[in-house]
């Protein structure tokens, strides 16, 4: 074989490994950024009242699980739920999420732990705050929440 | 095709997809059994005042993650914790597990939800419980837990 069809055949598997590595990368990165994404819209959403839009991170589904001091499963209960425990924008307050740790778990899952704050009146209830625990999965409709653990 | 050529394959197909059923069943059932005896042997290990052993549920890496009221990372971390804890059996109590539920997310996580309690004595700290999720990783040494958020 000649010298200079080696070396191109090489310069041809390293340009390969490499697009192929930068793609796994972009891959993984994506996951995370659309996860993160969503997570913010929920941030937005709450803090502009609408617990419905906050409510679309998480899956439209009977088995969607949402944990703290009981069980609660299904995303219309989840929802009904929000909706008792924050009938107003004065008891929804104004919501920060913070320190969020983002972890694959295989191409469809992945687990969220993160903080939240709620800056609120005295009359809306008071400061509140704690952390969470999610699960994601990519569905149809894209990364979806399909158990919240709330502390 | 004579018939009975047409028959035999026929049942041959049959018996083939039988068996693949059968075995993609046993596969479901393996992981999720698995799991379960892990929560079990904890639960058992407790009630012998053996945190060591308990320990042995999670996974022994510095990311195992425990969540309560605050993040605590690390194996050791969350193994000091318990220690400081629940430093004599007394303190300990008697642990139940109870409406453990296990949904697999792909083949190497999983996520547990379900409630434990303690039986304790007034000098123990009294009678405590909750719920607790868990996420399972399959790893070289098993399924271990590498996420705990207890509340």
């Amino acid at each position: 074989m000649p010298m200079r069809s080696l070396a191109r055949r090489i310069a041809a598997i390293a340009l390969l490994s490499l697009a192929t590595l930068v793609s796994l990368r972009a891959h993984k990165a994506s996951a995370e950024t659309v996860i993160r994404a969503v997570i913010e819209a929920q941030q937005a959403a709450w803090n502009r009242g609408d617990v419905e839009a906050f409510m679309s991170g998480y899956e439209a589904s009977d088995s969607t699980t949402f944990v703290s001091a009981t069980i609660t499963r299904g995303y219309r209960q989840v929802l009904e739920n929000y909706h008792r425990r924050y009938p107003t924008q004065e008891r929804m307050g104004r919501l920060t999420f913070s320190e969020i740790e983002v972890m694959p778990l295989g191409a469809e899952y992945a687990s969220v732990v993160g903080k939240w704050h709620l800056d609120r009146s005295r009359e809306g209830g008071g400061e509140a705050g704690g952390i969470f625990t999610l699960l994601f999965r990519k569905t149809a409709d894209g990364w979806k929440i399909i158990l919240d653990h709330t502390s």
